[in-house]
């Protein structure tokens, strides 16, 4: 649509000079409210080769304080990238609260490319706009500034870029052969361009389109943009994000109270049970390596109904090479920097491999709600934030396995009583187990409703009654098993 | 993307029926919150033909308090409406505060339907995408709620039903032949369909899939999302909107207080000059009318700065069946309990008509926002959404012209005083002119914020220095003219 390919006008020189000075001064001034109000900011600089993005970005960092940015040029995805969802090679670059970061060239440039060399299909070509705007609009929601450039050049421009570089042997590297494909098959690339731009030009996350033709004019354009965002977003600093409605859909799950705890089984069948699903599960775990599907099991329950065990009992049939468990404290300084699930984004799992989490994501709507570690916007939005991050892995291939360990309150006491008791099991009980058991009653309302929320009909809750700990184990097992079974047999391979 | 068409899972009879119950307690509940809250409520019901919306929305509304809904049943375009900007007739059926409005069909089903029919282009497709878009967008700022239900049937069952009412000479007529052409082309509509849905699927205005192979289940699918939607927006209602950046390009404007307003032009001058402009002014709106550009010109400016006066020098020179003066007071309640925009909407000139409007919709940046008739919020987010406006004016094809007639505070008191002085103008003058020129300094910071906000270069400010009338009419004419001669001669016809 050449209608939104409009650009700013270029002034004089005379009054750019006198805008460039003003725009730092401005940009110096935002810097540090934006530290102080602890605003994070994600610069994206995408367009044409050639176009001078690099320098740009060069130029306007000279403007912030070396501590506050940082700048990263994403090449190719690595062989470890292209292993893990697509979005995850951005997620992990998102900046802490209060800095820059700045990316040369990001998932625009990445699928245009893709696209272009005929690798990507209409239909992982919209999933990928789905799963970006659903990216942008979590940052957003969650405080990010998302700055978001486009520089555009003429074919006849990139063209005489291109010579001037290649004419001299220090630069001549610099045009790679992707640019060269961009100048030869111009109108198709800035066709694919166009789309990807209008695709994701969110309201809240819109795309400033820069006129590239001259360099200063360029960087002045990405300065004022970049103080105008600025400016915005510090206005809307203190405003809550809406409620979204959820739009999964959701299998209907039981209350806690209604589910049945008194299952048990002998320690004999225990034992040669668990030794057959063991060895099925090994089998699977083989398997699945090899198709490389992705497998995440999420832990979550009453302090001391059995996760540890459980995780134990299922871990033990498979080979150490091939999962890995990440058991979930409170977040460290750096990740509480940053968006609740990046550190949970950086655990995930490559293709092929299992990633166990003793604790999750579901923190958030749990003790951070109850404990009043994030504010009630935070956490009521959680539900469908969360509801899209799996459904994120599960549009990647991920089998997602979230268990609920139920017990009762009683059964909490006496096994509380037995840890303090037991020397070899002193160290399992703290201070905070005893104040969390007081609040059993407003937790049960939490899960409830995380339960009730979260269940999607691609990663439902499975409650598993551990009263009985041997039970458990082997329901957990079964339920493993079956769901592999599932994607590995009923799939098309 | 196959990916995204899941829905819920149907339960059991006789968990619908109370699950039906609870949801007709829920709405009922509802609408009475919605009603003290004010919150107007926008149902668009899209899909398949004989896919069963008519009947749900039937059923819906007999829950609902018969004064506080609407249905309309969207039929093709009249030739009234295609004469207006696209989204000219979803814009003038959007509900009051507090009351619901269904629209059975809408957007989806009229760009499908063209797309179909390839009477619409991929720019065309993608431009009514950015629109409606915005449209929603601008919709949900205000504190619309917008519930979006496509509902889903295969080709199968569409084919069944419409044997079914084809076999009944009572029914058989409602068979359209679009409908038709739906089930013969099931798949191309179904691609038409799903990429639509897919790109006006927006995280706050979201659409919801429903299974409606079973008309029961669509009906309590329908009525759960609704009661949902409700709840969120229930509990969003205070939540105040973000401000968004300002990503179209601007024009350089002067400041009020640097404006020359010495500039005079004799008697004889200005009757010659005048004659001569209103001949050309003529000839040109004939020639706008058989090429059916649509004009507006807005006018705002001081009181008693000559607006009437100009804009009657302006307007004689025009067929009078080819144009029309809206003068704008403040809103009508039924206008105040919409949409600030609506109203302007409502008064957009054909293509090949002129509009003038006697002050605009910038009086949310002006007087709204000195005499608090709006939140800050509300006015701050305007300038963006204003640019929205005029850009889908001027996407449309319109020119627009908008004036800020400028005299100076000592012209403004003897024009008041001679006002008071002279009988026949008496009626011109009054208490609140006396006020309004009180707040002289705080307007001049609105007027000057505003016209350096919204002179896009689409849609620039210009500014008639207005202590001689006489040479601001004619600077309004040429301004005119230039603009239409820009239009009726530079374009491609």
């Amino acid at each position: 649509m050449g209608n939104s390919w409009i650009f700013r006008e270029m002034p004089e020189k005379e009054e750019r000079k006198a805008r460039k000075q003003a725009a730092q001064k401005r940009l110096y001034e935002y810097q540090l409210e934006m530290k102080e109000k602890k605003l994070p900011v994600l610069v994206l600089v995408e367009g044409w080769g050639a176009a001078g993005k690099g320098k740009v970005i060069g130029e306007i960092i000279k403007n912030i304080d070396p501590r506050f940015f940082n700048v990263d040029t994403l090449a190719e995805p690595s062989e470890e990238e292209t292993r893990r969802p697509f979005l995850y090679r951005y997620m992990v670059k998102i900046p802490e609260e209060g800095k820059f970061e700045f990316l040369d060239s990001g998932w625009v440039e990445q699928i245009v490319k893709e696209r272009f060399s005929g690798s990507m299909s209409e239909e992982v070509y919209q999933a990928r706009m789905g799963s970006i705007r659903c990216f942008e609009r979590q940052l957003k929601d969650q405080g990010y500034l998302l700055v978001k450039l486009f520089f555009d050049i003429s074919k006849k421009e990139q063209k005489k870029r291109f010579q001037h570089l290649k004419a001299d042997p220090d630069t001549k590297w610099r045009v790679s052969a992707w640019d060269k494909e961009q100048n030869r098959h111009y109108e198709t690339c800035r066709e694919l361009f166009e789309q990807c731009v209008a695709d994701t030009d969110m309201p809240e996350t819109p795309w400033h389109l820069i006129d590239a033709s001259d360099v200063k004019w360029a960087e002045l354009q990405a300065m004022e943009i970049l103080c105008e965002s600025l400016e915005t977003a510090l206005e809307n600093c203190r405003k809550e994000a809406p409620l979204l409605p959820n739009t999964f859909p959701l299998v209907e799950m039981p209350a806690l109270s209604q589910v049945d705890l008194t299952a048990k089984v002998s320690r004999e069948t225990y034992k040669r049970e668990r030794k057959e699903l063991q060895a099925r599960l090994q089998e699977l775990h083989n398997r699945l390596y090899r198709k490389k599907v992705p497998v995440i099991i999420a832990y979550e329950g009453w302090d001391a109904a059995g996760k540890g065990g459980n995780i134990k009992c299922l871990t033990e049939a498979m080979d150490p090479r091939g999962f890995e468990v990440h058991p979930i404290a409170s977040p460290e300084p750096h990740e509480k920097a940053r968006h609740y699930l990046w550190r949970f984004w950086t655990r995930l799992p490559k293709t092929g491999h299992i990633a166990v989490f003793d604790r999750t994501w579901y923190g958030r709507v749990m003790v951070e709600r109850l404990e009043g570690f994030c504010s009630e916007n935070d956490w009521k939005r959680a539900y469908r934030e969360i509801n899209e991050f799996e459904k994120e892995l599960h549009d990647w291939g991920a089998v997602i396995i979230k268990f609920w360990v139920q017990i009762d309150k009683d059964t909490q006491l006496k096994r509380f009583q037995d840890r303090e008791k037991t020397p070899q099991k002193n160290w399992k009980i703290t201070e905070e187990d005893w104040r969390n058991r007081e609040k059993w009653d407003e937790y049960e309302v939490a899960v409830n409703e995380m339960i009730q929320k979260t269940s999607t009909v691609y990663a439902p809750w499975h409650i598993l009654p551990s009263v009985d700990k041997k039970y458990a184990r082997l329901l957990a097992m079964k339920i493993v098993i079956a769901e592999l079974e599932k994607v590995l047999f009923l799939s098309d391979s």
